[in-house]
């Protein structure tokens, strides 16, 4: 990204050559990330980050028409729930569909909820919280058979577990870089050729009318770059933190009966391990562990501020007791076979102080 | 920027002491933008850039209520004018007011035409294409007498042209950061205190609630440092390309009467020259500029791909034939003399070639 940030770039909508320039290397990244999602270049349109994205695949194909049904489940991240809620708010009819004890949702559930009047089906490939990977090739077969565009949001899943969009029948795919150490303030969302969207930032015709703005040049490149890598090395290193990864989910509840790995097993992000520890917040997990130099989650960063139980969790069934334990790790490039020990180490040491202190431990 | 990208940094949404460390770094760009647009600190929105900052804005403030009537000007940056059109769309009324033949639009005429179910007044505080500097302060008076938020696109003005968002009465102010030497994909919308808007990208409580999404970090960083820097030397900058920028106003047309200045004289973007050469087009005139190593603008390069004659010569009384010789330079940091020597031999040169292979010339 340095040359872009630090050297002399132009305007990729200027009409001079150094604008030119610009246009090609925009148009390089859009090539490696249509190569990543497996999808023609040409449906790439950059955006700011996975959740502008999920905003334009769900408002950008809803608003088209003048009203419907959409699809999409209980168990979103916010960034797909909140415009879905919007719709309902402008006449939509919205199904938000339960999901299992892990997560998953059914196929036949989605076919079920097809309507004549249904414009679109949308959820994550994966499930950041709980790590449960959806069946979005069965679900793409549902939708496709209806005439019906799947928007899937491909974060975690991306650079990981296979994903071909075109072949896999996906309509819309959700790209963010920071999900594949690309920088953030910049994503993609990949869009399959013929199907129109209303554009949601207008002004000026910037990536085919679709998205208005002066291109952040640097991020898409970064963005492209990152794309690259994790095609490239994506396999490999999933393999090496899926191996990293089942040593917590077998290891800590190993060492620690309290803490209950939660999401399917398999198929399974292969960089995310989540548990609950019933009857302690994860709040308070949180900070013990932070206090021990590690950084782990409770809930999706993007809702934090609520202090709810995570919803997810609640969706799948488990009591609020239990939901409002929940703690996940994410693994990553320069996660170490040591880190994962030390996390085996304290995580159990953090719970049995909780515990100890409180009442109902 | 570089810590930020290259470095091990949280989300700043995050509940660990990483997130917590990033979190105090927004909250520093946040004081920057802050200072810059002189209005407090928390009233700073980060967003992707200009052009959703113009979108938030006009559709965040008017999509508040059910309907009702906005203002701006026929002259304005398609961010502008297409988020007002959309408005249209929605069953807003909007009165798109004239300008004069230097690109201005009076207060009477702002004065006169707010009405009872008024809800916004929305224009750019400088014309981008013409230069013209629009007189923002005493239409805040005249919105202010009626209790009409304006929103004012700073772009091009901050950092240039001195604009105090609290004191000069304006309630919304746009803030680009690649204006700013920052870097591209990042942009700020300032809203004063108690004026509510409806959020535009749904999802996570970010910004308040007010612009979801995982943060852009390294962006909001890269922007605070340029509006520090824009504080500090945007002044001494400003009065160097004034300078500069006067010999091409002056220069050209006293070498090549062909070659008419457009726009306000003064108050006027003190890096910004504009003309139009009759008879030529703008088209032409950017390519043999560029042959000779200039990069030069016909219009708004947001605008670049339509191929019209601009709109805002029009609006400014040019007839098509003037409008589309239009051909305008931008100054900046890294702007010398002998390159406002090239343009005063290169141009001159070019219009001659060009109109001696006219018929019409």
């Amino acid at each position: 990204m340095r040359p872009f940030l630090e050297g002399w770039v132009g305007n990729p909508s200027a009409r001079h050559s150094l604008g030119e320039e610009a246009r090609e290397s925009l148009q390089a990244a859009r090539t490696k990330v249509g190569r990543l999602v497996g999808g023609r270049p040409d449906g790439v349109i950059f955006v700011s980050g996975a959740t502008e994205a999920n905003n334009l695949a769900i408002k950008g194909v809803a608003l088209r028409g003048a009203g419907g049904h959409v699809v999409t489940t209980v168990a979103e991240h916010p960034s797909i729930l909140a415009p879905c809620r919007d719709l309902v708010k402008r006449g939509f009819d919205v199904t938000f569909l339960p999901v299992d004890r892990e997560g998953r949702v059914a196929p036949e559930a989605v076919a079920a909820a097809l309507r004549k009047d249904t414009c679109l089906v949308t959820l994550a490939a994966a499930n950041a919280e709980v790590g449960t990977v959806q069946p979005w090739r069965a679900l793409a077969a549902v939708t496709r058979a209806a005439g019906v565009p799947l928007h899937v949001d491909g974060v975690g899943v991306l650079g990981r577990v296979p994903l071909a969009a075109e072949a896999d029948g996906i309509s819309l795919l959700t790209v963010a870089s920071n999900d594949l150490y690309g920088p953030p303030g910049v994503g993609a969302l990949w869009v399959r050729a013929g199907l129109a969207l209303a554009p949601q930032i207008l002004g000026g015709g910037q990536e085919g009318g679709l998205r208005a703005g002066t291109e952040n040049l640097g991020g898409a490149v970064g963005l492209g770059v990152a794309a690259e890598i994790a095609l490239r090395e994506g396999a490999a290193e999933a393999a090496r933190l899926e191996a990293l990864r089942n040593r917590l989910l077998d290891g800590l509840p190993a060492r620690c009966p309290a803490i209950r790995p939660v999401g399917a097993r398999h198929p399974r992000l292969p960089h995310q391990a989540a548990f609950v520890v019933p009857g302690v917040k994860g709040e308070s997990l949180l900070l013990g562990l932070d206090l021990a130099g590690i950084s782990a989650s409770s809930g999706t960063p993007c809702s934090a501020a609520t202090g709810e139980p995570p919803h997810v969790l609640r969706a799948m069934g488990l009591p609020p007791r239990d939901a409002q334990g929940a703690i996940a790790f994410t693994l990553g490039r320069w996660t170490a076979a040591e880190e994962v020990d030390a996390v085996l180490t304290e995580l159990p040491l953090v719970v049995e102080r909780l515990r100890a202190a409180s009442p109902f431990g």
